[in-house]
């Protein structure tokens, strides 16, 4: 886990890009069912999360999901996509297109700095 | 095209799930890029989105992403999502799990309505 508050707590995705994922405190299924403040904090994060994803990693675009099909407690992923990574322009669910091999920037900093920014 | 205004247009996906995309009128990339009222209105029409399909549909789940790797313009998926759709758990860009035969009521009077909530 990166960042907590009495709203939301956000945790890392072990991945080949880097991904966050953002959930709610209260077990809720579905993002209308979130109060504005949960929603606020929510936009909050995604947005510090994207534009240091844009500028730390020089990410070629960012996705942003919330699905719960399989766990049903609203979350959502922040992924920073590379042209080269194994998935693009497919989302990271989608068919597997190479097997990448990106160098990137450390993701520990990465993920330490944006918990701070937080 | 469901709906319109200076900030947004709302459009139908055509598939076997009810689906809509959202897009920023201006041809900008990223989420973060937005304006804070276009923020504000993508989040109220998902809302709106979102319950609408939930009521009308008895959706099992609803799925939201922004993807834009191959359109790289502001928009957003918001899907009503089945347990016996042909993708359930996985996001509809993911592997097909079996040919569903879904029973749903008429697509044209939802989009009709959720044009005129909007």
């Amino acid at each position: 886990m990166i960042f907590e508050n009495e709203l939301v707590k956000v945790e890392i995705e072990t991945s080949e890009v880097p991904w966050v994922k953002i959930f709610t405190q209260r077990k809720i299924k579905e993002f209308s069912e979130c109060s504005v403040d949960e929603k606020l904090e929510i936009f909050r994060i995604i947005d510090v999360t994207e534009k240091y994803m844009l500028d730390y990693f020089k990410a070629d675009k960012i996705n942003i999901a919330s699905f719960g099909n399989l766990l049903p407690h609203v979350h959502w992923h922040v992924m920073a996509r590379f042209e080269a990574d194994s998935y693009f322009p497919e989302p990271m669910w989608g068919e597997k297109q190479r097997q990448a091999e990106l160098n990137l920037p450390s993701f520990e900093v990465f993920f330490t700095q944006l918990g701070e920014q937080l």
